[in-house]
């Protein structure tokens, strides 16, 4: 759970469908911090039994202007956004996360991963993508103790896939979700605004504009989507 | 590159086939750190471009006797090593090894990725068999850029998976690997001395007792095999 719209609502539709979550973050060295306090509000909200945060080295790998190399791209055209792989894509990162956290569920004895990979991140990024997530699955029922010895098989579920971030924003609300509290900018600043013009700022204000509905989240300049 | 005979042995077997290695360890929160130690030397015995140590999580998950919960079993029959999974088992542990090895060989421009699983291994163990090393060779194919972009075709080498522990030992010592600089055992004491009583150190001296050498590592006691 990175701490933004898409993860909470991942997280929200879990318990939904009458799981009872436990939440994983991790610190990788992204440029902010305030990620992390975001998520931490955000599983308490939803009734996470446990969060959890894992500080992990893949900022250390190099390779993603996400994790301090150049600069995040800013104002690009909606066109562009989802048909090139961006300068953020972290190497292997979801790969990271999703064996994080089979490891953590094979602990708990869960076999439910909630994921909150969407549409429009498989268009751009490749470990966002369905045939990804088939593949993953397939390897965490090949990988593990649990899964070997019969005792249950693993899931990974990905509610947000086939959703556009209008939808999602929409399942979010009638979840009763406060996006107020989620960060979904790649360069928020230290109280956690964020710039309104990086991709992810200009996808979900976007979504937003789509449902005519505003984003309650701080913003320290708002352009329009 | 754990530091022990196995991953030294597929260090060099990949020297020996031609490739420049970066070789890649972990601190998760195993009881010692000489096994770090270990690691260093041999990379750089075996003319490795780049040792990275990585530290990262594993432990904070729990569920393993090999990183802190419980006893390290002792002196258990050949017959049940192989058998059953052992509390040794990490759960996950080579798919965070491997992802990570993934996310580094794409920032490094790599495709060959080397890993010292075996035989004896994939009984035990889930995550050294070859259905699941294939199942990871199929994932790293969908995960990442520099496939989806076809740069190249990522793949799994495990070199010592159908070979015994004294086979092993026969390839290292004919490539000329100072076994006396590796440490295998799971509870090696901090000068590094293996216990000898371990699973670990108990196929270890068995490989080498089969091959009529005498194991230069150093033993606080040295059982017979």
């Amino acid at each position: 759970m990175s701490g933004g719209l898409d993860s909470a609502t991942a997280l929200a539709l879990a318990g939904e469908a009458g799981f009872l979550p436990y939440a994983l973050s991790f610190r990788y060295g992204q440029r902010h911090a305030v990620e992390a306090e975001a998520a931490r509000r955000i599983a308490r909200a939803q009734g996470a039994r446990e969060h959890r945060v894992l500080d992990i080295a893949v900022g250390a790998l190099g390779g993603s202007t996400l994790t301090g190399e150049g600069c995040v791209p800013k104002g690009r055209a909606f066109e562009a956004i989802g048909r090139e792989i961006p300068s953020t894509y972290v190497p292997a990162r979801n790969t990271i996360f999703l064996a994080y956290a089979l490891g953590w569920a094979e602990v708990l004895g869960a076999f439910d991963i909630f994921f909150g990979a969407n549409a429009l991140d498989y268009s751009g990024y490749p470990d966002c993508r369905p045939e990804y997530i088939a593949a993953f699955e397939r390897l965490a029922n090949l990988a593990t103790k649990a899964a070997v010895e019969g005792q249950g098989r693993y899931r990974i579920h990905a509610p947000l896939i086939g959703l556009t971030k209008a939808e999602i924003i929409a399942e979010g609300l009638r979840l009763g979700i406060d996006y107020g509290a989620t960060v979904s900018c790649y360069d928020a600043d230290d109280e956690g605004r964020a710039c309104g013009e990086c991709d992810s700022c200009r996808l979900r204000l976007k979504g937003f504009a789509e449902l005519g509905v505003s984003d309650p989240a701080p913003y320290r300049s708002v352009a329009s989507p």
